[in-house]
Parts: structure tokens; sequence; C-alpha cells
């Protein structure tokens, strides 16, 4: 365990000094040092925060929650990462029962207890559990199989992992090689792991919590596979935690970062020939009878596209989360930062202020509200497809997978990038685990494998649009987010009409040069793809366009919902106009970035391209007074920051300085190793080298 | 300390069966899952390794070395990211020692020995004291300095750092805070940290092995302030390795990854009035009398720049051997990894056979070879800016300090970005630490940082733009990197004439085209900035746009040094062949990714953009047969590479499994914290929460 040494008395004098100091300059209290940052702000930061959070009631709640892990000793996650494997996992279980413990104590409404559980900010089997075991029985179990196991799960009498991805298969869930064989004579199904690269392998909380898992397997009966199937199987003992006969069971070993993910317990799980009854198939969509018999239900496949629109949509959500949290850490620090720029010995200049870093900064700012609001139109999108299936009407569900799909590979791929650009914004100090950034990264980036490879994502959206294309062609209207492509005969020849810079501000200028780029770039593929021998040779020759194309479709939804998001009555003084300006740099930032599309299909001219350039110019600069107000508006506590360069009042320095001294390596001047492995070295009477 | 255990017998079983089945089938010895990939290299892979090293010679002794280390059990380093920061930091210390033990034992030569430190690949005060303690001695030391404290470096009687940076200013090096202030009393210098702010932060090495560093601070004499000088100053006891006096010495924590740099000992360092003799600031360009005065030396101060251009030249090398493991690691693996695509249950695709991986990996596998070729040539251009500073020539100076530090800033922010893009390549296992990826990018990027900000470093070869831009409009030839500018008259007008996409392959139309494209860039910029009211506003106002410049610039380079590479014998059976598509592979995809560059500056038309990508297929489809040679090309040995998935015999899925059983976490099969936090949670009789 950790010893945490105070800073050695004579140089931890300055910074309390100084602390001192500035307390006593502004009669008491602790001091602000962004308090000049906060008074520059053009518009309510209170009514942003309800933009942001989505309803007063949601800032409300969501503050509550966060100070309520805040104020709680046992949250406290600044030592993270510096335990070891071993006490962070069981950081993590002390955590996760102690967050259920509240939940019951103070029953707490799920809104509340999943924001707690958010506050808390510590991947563990409680995420599986809740996001996809409880979902994967209650979409695919029968009412049967919910009542008698959902309150179990409930209770956490049970805990539950969701195993699909094997050593060797995970995007091609297809090609799984777990198999669970019916036996007839004994009524159950058989568990079994024939090949190493059959073995079960990442699914979180099974290393080590999980108690079930639902399994995915090859059914076999009548000596016929039937393909993948969930089953639900209990993996060890409810008396003692050990696993059962049969079942082998450990953890697959470290992962990226210190602290991150390494809380989770990412499972490997083999099965020798372990017996379940039948009835823990999952058999809402199909079943195997008493006698061994294979029947489809009469329940429609697609019923199981509602959870998959959901559980991307908390991903989507998610990703506005970590790159909100990541760019209110660079532009907080970016505006206590200084360097270069004093004259006479006057005060240096915030790195805020440089324009590189404004243009690498803000359009990650506007990201992160167009990935928020995208986010909330998911949420209405869920309840839409939701009450759609229970209509039984179908015929909007490949546009929402498909919607859904790239908004979650185009999100989590440019919130990764955009995490650790802000590592970069911040210097060297970003390098430090104490601000915060490695690990927000280290724990972020897998999001762009789980729930579907982003590239593997994107191709099914580029699936859809080559589709969708056809369709069009043969006089099709299509629906949704891609009911531009209805537009086909203007968007296929029009030029853009703007002549001055501000043209640019026009929405609608935006959004047509947006459907224009994305309707050209699919139709190109089309025409390219009809060329090949074949449809499939040719969707696979031209696939690194079809992502570009699927890109561009993903990135004119995200700029339309921020669009049609300000239409929206958008209460407090001020409060839209930044918005607008966000929304502008969201969208001008992407044609700068992707120019190449949009003048190669010919929307934009280069000097429409050069004209944008020097709008974001100017939008940069109009943000700038309104920054640190903007990132404020995400309303998050220091704790759910975790980062001493986020630190709301700004005392960057001492936080910093003292930090340092928590590091294991410190607890003694002298290092551990000098007797064996220094002392030597530099006493040595060895003879010279011949350097 | 860790128990590794071996894998629970009944699970290890399928792996070992497996393994054993597999050599069986061999006929003895291991078998090699990639050997159908190395017979259909089109090239003779030793030629290329020749190509690569650099010469017979090179590839040898760096074989030898590599083998010497990674037999040695002392350098294993499998369990390195498992380790505690003390633990890691004491195994520092012994491969140090050991390391030194053993250059001195083998009587090595520089270049083995740096070799070998190469191979042990973990950063470690050593590398400081080799690479920027003894080398500012060297460069701003007087002879007599020099005779002084080399031998003493030299022999590791002292161990030295390098202490510019401090907790407030980095990149601003005219910013730093501590003083030196002469004392003519005593004839000493007094060391001083006055503010917080002013503590050293960051120098590797300084914060527990170092006995020594240079110390950058403010020299005041005769009460005024003469800027930034460096100074020799004895931080510890050589007795018994405590701190002196008035100095407070720590490390400043935990870093990015696991593992990764944490294995260094960045430090912070105060001073309290600490005195240290006259001679101990380095005197070489400047000096302090006896009595106080202030005086410069008649050594021009272009001699530092020798200094830059070397450390920045190794910094270019190690981004090619950066980039080099993580495509090795991604090619080998990709080829191993099998996802979709099975006929009848016969075998699924390799995932290198899909264009969207070749699309990702191999522009990457082609950086890494054009960043060494531009490395090699770097090494010439050191030598001959040596000559040249001997021979009192300082014209070429600027043009080389402005060429390294761009491809510094270029060759380590693509090589970052690289190796997180090679993890994702991996799939889900390159999150595992196991596959080497998260430790190699974790350890790599503050590259981006130290030796300069890259987006500082690209704002100076911007400058260096503009201001041969003017000179060139004043009728000035320019030379070396930037003599293409002389060509202006042609340069700014011309248009591509390719009209195949095999046009493409003419070195001399890509060259055409990236000249073409920087030049305008250089010069866009340089209209714009004489708009604005000063230069200065005008320079700050363009800053994002003169990156662009700079970087479109620094491309340039690299491509053509690429293409003078090519214009040398290349000895081997299809070496220079597969090079050539490379070189092509490498410019197209640039051309590609910025195409919005050369359409807006008109010197590529958007047709000429869609055959650059049509050749682009063309030539992935050529490489991929080559593509597990190539990289075999590296020569790395596992231990170097130190990945489960880029093994050179490909047997990934034993490795993987086997790997994960080492994690502490898997000491016991009931994890500890079951007891006081699972145990309880599923055995509870709490009140039901609400939800
Ligand atoms: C942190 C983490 C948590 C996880 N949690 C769980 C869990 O709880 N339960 C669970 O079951 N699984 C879990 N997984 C596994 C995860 O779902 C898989 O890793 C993911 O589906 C990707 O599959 P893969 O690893 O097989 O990648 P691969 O499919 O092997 O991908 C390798 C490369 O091949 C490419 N590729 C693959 N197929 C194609 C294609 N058809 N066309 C073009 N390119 C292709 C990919 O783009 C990628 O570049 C987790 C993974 C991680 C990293
Ligand atoms: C792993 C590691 C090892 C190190 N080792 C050493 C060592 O051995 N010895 C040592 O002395 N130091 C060392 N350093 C320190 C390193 O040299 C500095 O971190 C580096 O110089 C960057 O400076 P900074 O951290 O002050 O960044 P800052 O300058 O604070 O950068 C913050 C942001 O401001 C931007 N910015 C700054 N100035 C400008 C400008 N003029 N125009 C536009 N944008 C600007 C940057 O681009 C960046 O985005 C090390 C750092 C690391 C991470």
């Amino acid at each position: 365990t950790l010893v945490l040494l105070a800073p050695p008395p004579t140089t931890h004098a300055p910074a309390a000094r100084a602390r001192r100091t500035k307390m006593a300059a502004d009669g008491g209290g602790e001091p602000d040092h962004l308090a000049r940052e906060r008074a520059t702000a053009q518009f309510d930061v209170d009514g942003m925060k309800v933009a942001w959070a989505g309803s007063r009631h949601a800032v409300e709640v969501a503050d509550r929650m966060a100070r309520l892990v805040a104020s709680d000793p046992v949250f406290r996650k600044d030592t993270r990462t510096m335990l070891s494997r071993k006490e962070l996992f069981k950081d993590t279980l002390k955590k996760a029962a102690h967050a259920w413990k509240r939940i019951v104590e103070l029953r707490l409404t799920e809104e509340e207890a999943n924001l707690l559980r958010l506050y808390v900010d510590q991947p563990g089997y409680v995420d599986l559990h809740w996001g996809m075991f409880v979902p994967a029985i209650k979409g695919q179990g029968t009412e049967e199989q919910q009542k008698k196991w959902l309150p179990m799960a409930y209770k956490f009498q049970i805990i539950g992992c969701y195993a699909q991805t094997e050593l060797g298969h995970g995007s091609n869930v297809q090609g799984l090689e777990t198999t669970a064989t019916f036996d007839p004579s004994t009524d159950e199904f058989v568990m079994h792991s024939p090949t190493l690269t059959s073995s079960k392998w990442w699914p979180g909380g099974l290393g080590k919590a999980s108690t079930h898992a639902v399994v995915y397997a090859r059914l076999i009966t009548e000596g016929k596979d039937y393909g993948i199937h969930g089953f639900i199987v209990q993996l060890r003992s409810l008396d003692d935690h050990s696993p059962l006969p049969g079942v082998t069971l450990g953890d697959i070993g470290g992962k990226f970062g210190s602290g991150a993910y390494n809380s989770m317990d990412n499972g490997v799980l083999r099965f020798d020939h372990v017996r379940i009854p039948r009835d823990q198939m999952l058999m809402r969509l199909s079943q195997v009878t008493r006698e061994g018999k294979y029947v489809h239900s009469d329940v429609p496949k697609q019923l199981l596209y509602g959870t998959m629109v959901y559980v991307r949509q908390t991903i989507v959500a998610d990703a506005s989360k970590a790159l909100s949290r990541a760019v209110c850490i660079a532009v907080r620090y970016s505006a206590i930062r200084k360097q270069f720029g004093s004259q006479d010995g006057g005060p240096e200049t915030q790195v805020l202020n440089y324009k590189t870093q404004q243009s690498r900064l803000f359009p990650l700012l506007a990201s992160a509200y167009a990935y928020r609001f995208v986010g909330q139109w998911l949420k209405w999108l869920y309840t839409d497809v939701n009450q759609k299936l229970e209509a039984k009407d179908y015929s909007t569900l490949p546009e929402a997978h498909a919607c859904t799909a790239g908004l979650k590979s185009v999100t989590t791929s440019a919130t990764a990038d955009a995490i650790e650009e802000c590592r970069k914004l911040c210097g060297g100090h970003g390098y430090l685990n104490s601000s915060g950034l490695p690990e927000l990264f280290a724990v972020y980036v897998p999001a762009c494998t789980y729930e579907g490879d982003n590239v593997v994502l994107l191709l099914q959206v580029a699936r859809f649009l080559m589709k969708t294309v056809s369709q069009v062609a043969a006089g099709k209207q299509p629906v949704g987010t891609i009911a531009y492509m209805g537009n086909i005969q203007h968007l296929m020849q029009c030029k853009s009409a703007v002549n001055t810079a501000e043209d640019w501000l026009n929405p609608a200028a935006i959004k047509e040069v947006f459907e224009a780029r994305a309707l050209r770039m699919a139709v190109n593929c089309a025409q390219n793809i009809s060329k090949a021998p074949s449809q499939e040779e040719g969707f696979s020759e031209l696939s690194p366009d079809l992502l570009e194309a699927a890109v561009a479709h993903v990135q004119l939804i995200i700029v339309t919902k921020f669009i049609e998001k300000l239409q929206e009555d958008i209460p407090g003084p001020g409060v839209k106009e930044q918005l607008q300006k966000l929304c502008s740099i969201y969208a001008l930032h992407l044609l700068h970035k992707h120019l190449g599309d949009f003048l190669s299909t010919g929307c934009v001219t280069a000097r429409q391209g050069a004209l944008a350039n020097e709008l974001l110019g100017k939008l940069y600069a109009q943000v700038r007074p309104n920054a640190v107000a903007l990132v404020d508006a995400f309303d998050y506590t220091d704790h759910y920051l975790g980062s001493v360069l986020g630190r709301y009042d700004g005392d960057v320095y001492p936080a910093l300085y003292e930090e340092a001294w928590k590091d294991p390596l410190n607890e003694t001047v002298v290092p551990d190793g000098y007797q064996e492995h220094l002392r030597p070295l530099l006493k040595q009477q060895l003879k010279l080298s011949r350097l």
C-alpha cells in the first residue's frame, strides 16, 4: 500500500506561502485565478448549462449526484494511477459495493443511480451487469426467463456479464467457435470450448467478479449447427465464488495506461463440457424443444435493433462526456499557462491567445457541443424506434441502424484523437498522470473498438448508402437522415453561392455543401462499383473510398442535428448566439479539414474554401472571451475532471507541485536500488571502456 | 514482487497440445506461421536489411547487439508493465548498471554501446547523461571545463542530467526564473529558486539518479540580468547520494502509460541559495571574470547549432524506429488475424487482405521507410554542418536549423498518430499490454513535446519560409532544402501534366506538385501577411495557415530525400523496385490526404487527384505479397518488439493466452476483496431500491 508523503517542508513552503498571500489579498476564501476569464463571458452560463444537460432538472440532478460522489472519501481517485493491479481491482469492488449501498440507502431513482455511477468514473463489472447482461436478458429472454433472472440481477444476488468475443473472433460474430450442444437424454445444453481460439476473451466483469454470463455459442441440436445463440450460464459458486466444475476463468492481463481500464476484469473463459438446463437458452426469438427440435418464435428479429440503438446512443453520449472533459482541462489550463510575449518584464501571453492554440482547441470545443446535441437527438430516435417497433413498423430500422452505427464510429474516433490533442495542447504537463489526460485517453480509446470496430461499422454505413443510391435511382423517396438523397437532382449539380466570408454563417449554405459533398461521394462510389466485374468485388476494391463517403454522410448528420437544435427555443441571454458560433466552427473546420472532398466534388470553389477559413479565424476570436465560460457550462466537479490542470479555480502550479510528492518513488530521498545498482557504478574501479 | 503463475493446467492444455501438434506436423522445430507470407516476397530481404540499416556492417553490428540484449535475462522486459513505480525504477537502475558492466567487459565500441542501450529499450538516466549532459559540456564548456568534467562523466563517477525546463516555463527558455547571482566576495554563484514556478521540473534523471546537472539560470552579476546561461551544479553527495544542503529533489510523479516512461525519474529541483564555484559556469561563449565582469568570448554563438542538429537527427532516427516497430507488429498480426469471408467452412480472410486495412497500414509502412532515409540524410547533414562550422561558414545554418526543426516536428507527430493507428489496426487485442503497442505509444508521444513543442517548431519553420519568400522576391537564390523556391516562376503557374494513373509513378511528376503546393502555400501566406497592419500581427493572425504551409514544406523534403535515395545504387534483387513502390505510396497518400492543398493551389486537378487515388489502390495490391518481408527487413528481435502480436513466428494465440496468466490478478482464482466487497453484496439482505 502507498504511503503518501507530504512534500518536504522546505520545498512545500513557497506553495503554501503563495496560497496564503493570495487568499489574504482576496479577503479570505480561495482565490479564483480564472475570475477574469469568467467575467468576459458574453452569455448566461446557467442557461448554457441547461442547454448542455437538456433541462433544468437534468442540471440539478447531475449536480447533486456529482457532489454526492465528490464529497465521499470512498470515491477518491487521485491516487488511482499509482495502485497495483490488485489494489486497483479491489478498489473497484469497494467502490461498486459502496455505490450500491448509497443507491439503496438513499433510495435513488434509476436516473440518479446512473449518474452516481457515471461520476464514480471507474470502469467495473457493474457497467456490464447493467449495461449488457440485463439488457440481453430483457431483449432476448422470454417473459418467463425475464421473470426468473431479472429480479436476481436487480438485487445483485447474481452478477452477470456479456460473453461474446473469443480469442479468435470479435467482429465476425458468426465465426464464434464455442458450442452449446443439446443433449436430449438429460434436457441440457453442453457448453464447450473446442479450440484455444474459442476461449471467451475480453468480456468485462468475467475474469473475477461475475457469477453468471450471457454466453454466445453455436447451438447444435440433432447434429445440426444452427449458428450463434445466447445462453445464461452460471460460472461461479454462489457460496464461495469458486469457478464451477469444468469452468476455467481468469483475467486477460494489463491494458493500456495506468489506472484507466485496468480497474475492469476483462476475462477469459473456457468450458470443458459444462452442462446447463435447456431453459437457460435465451428463447425469445427461437427455441429448442424438449425433444431437441429447433423452432423459430413469431417474434420478429428486428426487435433486437432496439437494444443496439440504445447501446450506441449511450456511446455517443459518452463521447461528448469524454471530449468535453478533455476540452475543459485544456481550455482552463491554456488560460492559466503563459509562455512568451512578455514586453519589458510585463506579463507573458496566455497560450489560449495564440491563434494556433485556438485553431486546434476551439473546433474540439465545438465538437463536444455537436456530439452532445446529436446524442440528445439519438435519445429521441431510440424512443421513436421503440414506438415504431411496437406498432410493427420496421421500415425505418435500416436507416436508424446505419445512422447509429455511423455516429458511434465517427464520434468515438474523433473523440479519441481529440483527447490526445488536448493532452498535447497542455505541453509537457499534459504528460503527467496528475493532468488526468493520459488516463482519460487510455480509458476512452477502446470505444473505437468495442461495440463494433469503427471501420467495420463505417463499411456497414457505406453498404447502406450504396443501397440507398440505387433505390433513389429507382425513384424511391428516402426518409430520415438520408432524406437529403432524394434531392439528388439539385445536389448533383449545385454550386455554392457563397460570396463573402459571412455568407458561410448561413446554415442553409452549410447544409447545402455538406449534402452535396456526401451525396456526390456516395454516387461516385456507386458508379465506380458498377464498373467492377461484380458488386462484391467493386465494393471491396472501393472500400477505402467508401469509408470516406460514409464519414461525409455522418458528418452531415451531426452538422444537421446541430443546425436543427438551433432552430429550437434556447433560453438565456446570449446562449443561442454562442451555440451558433460553435455550430459554424464545427461545420467550417470540417470543411477546411476535408477541403479536398468539397473541391473535388465541385460543390465549393477554392475561393469559397478560403473564405470559410477566413471566417473561422474571426469566429475563434469571438469565442476566445467565452471559452472558459463555455467549458464551465459542462458543470464538472474537480473530482470528476480529476486533473490538476483543469481545476475550477485555475490554481494549477501549487497543485501540480503537491501532487508530485505523492509518488511512491518519493517515499525516500535516496532511491531503493542505490546501494545495489548506483553506488557500485559511481564508485567503480572497472577497467575503462574504449569510449 | 510478482509471483508469475503458470496457467492452470486444464486451460493450458489446448495451447500446449496445439503447439505440439503443429511441431509434429512440421517435422520438429518451431513452426513458422508466416512462412507462406515470407515465401511470396518478390525481393531480397537481406538486401533490404542493408538498405534499411545503411550498410552491411550496420546490419551485422545491430544484429549482434540485439541478440546480446535479447539473450540476457537481466534485460527481460515482459513483465515491465506490471511493476510498481518503485520496482520499475529499481529495475532501470539494475539494467543501466548491468549494461555498463557489459559495455566495459566486452570493450564495446561507441557504436556498439549505443546500440546495446537502444535494444535495452528502457528510458533511464543514462539517456540524459550521454544524450544531453555530456553534449552540453562538450558544446558549451571551455576546453579546461571539458578536461575536468568529461572524464568523470565518461567513467560514471558522476551522473549528470540537463535541467532547463521549469514548472512555469518550457518552450520559452528566455522566461526561466532560476537565478545564478555572482558573489564576488567568495567568487561563487548563488543558485536560487525565487518562486514556485521557478522549480526545475521535467529533467530526466534529475529526480533520483543524478549527482550533477547542467542547470540553466539567469546570470546576474553587478546587479544586471544577463539572461539564461548554463551551470554545472552538484546536487547530491558522492558519498551517500543525499541531496546537498539547500537542494530539494524529488520525482514529479507518474506519467502516461504503465511501464513506458515511468522508468525515468523526471525530477523537480529547488535551490535555496546554493553556492557553486565561479568556474562551473559553462564559459565557452561568455564568461564572468573574478571581478564579476560579464564578457563575451570570440567563439561564435552559431556553434551551438551543431548540437541541436545532432539531437534532432537522433529524434528523426528514433521516429523511424518507433514507427517501424509498430508497423511490424500490425503487419504480422494482420497476416495472422482472420475475420469474415469464410465460404462453406473454408478459411476466413486474413485482415491484411482487406483494402481498408491496407489503405490504413501501408502508408505507415511507407512512412517508416521514408523517415529512415530522411534520417540517414540528416546524419550526412550533421557532418556537413560541422565541416562548415569549422570552416567558419555559417551561411547554411538557418536552413539546416529550419529543416531539422521541421523534420523533428512532422516525423514525431506522424509517428505518434501512426503507433495508435497500428494499435487500432490490431482490434481489441491491440489494447492489451501484451501487444506491446500501448507502451510503445505512451513512451513515444512525449517526443512531440520535448526538444521543442511541435507547433512551436513549425512556427519557426514558417518564419524561415516567410523570410525566404521575401528574399526570393528580392532576387536571392536559396540553397539546400529551399532551393526549389528559386524556381518560383515555374512553380507559381505550372499545372501537373499527369494524364493517367501510371503517370504518377514518375518521381518528377510527384516532385513538381509537392514543390508547387509548398511554394504556393508559403507565397499565399506571405501575401496575406503583407495585408496586415504589421508583419507581427499578420504572422500571428495567419499562424494556423502558416502551420499548414510549414508542413507542406517538410513533407516535400521527406518526399525529395526518398526520391534521391532511389537514385543511388541499391543492391539486391527487387529491393529498389519495392522501395520505389513505397516511395510512391508515401507521396501519393499525402497527396490524397492533403488533396485540398493541391486542388486549392491549382497545381493538381480533381481528375488527377482521382488518378493518384486509383494508383494507390494498385500499389497496395502490389505491396501486399511483400508486406511481411518488408517488416522482416527491419530485423527486430522478438525481445525488442516486445509484442505477442508481432512475434516473428506468428504463433500469436498461445502466446496471448499464456501472457494473460502472468497478471498478478490471476494469483488467486477468487479475487482479493471478495470477502469484503463482493460476498456481502451477493448475500445482502438490503432493502430493495426503487430500481
Ligand atoms: C476494453 C474492451 C472491452 C470489451 N468488452 C467486451 C465485452 O464485455 N464482451 C464481449 O463479448 N466483447 C468485449 N470486447 C471485445 C470487442 O467487442 C472486440 O474487440 C471488437 O468487437 C473488435 O473485434 P476484434 O477485436 O476481433 O477485432 P478484428 O475484427 O480482429 O479487427 C482487426 C482489424 O481488422 C479489421 N477488420 C475486421 N473485419 C474487417 C472487414 N470485414 N473489413 C475490413 N476490415 C476488417 C478491423 O478494422 C481491424 O483493423 C471488448 C474489447 C475491449 C477492447
Ligand atoms: C517526457 C519528457 C521529458 C522531458 N525531459 C526534459 C529534460 O530532460 N530536461 C528539460 O529541461 N526538459 C525536459 N522536458 C520538458 C520539455 O522540454 C518541455 O515540456 C517542452 O519544451 C514543452 O514546453 P512546455 O511544457 O512549457 O509547453 P508549453 O510551451 O507550455 O506549451 C503549451 C501549449 O502552448 C503552445 N505554445 C507555447 N508557446 C507558443 C507560441 N509561441 N505560439 C503558439 N503556441 C504556443 C504549445 O504549442 C502547446 O500547445 C521533458 C518533457 C517531457 C514531457
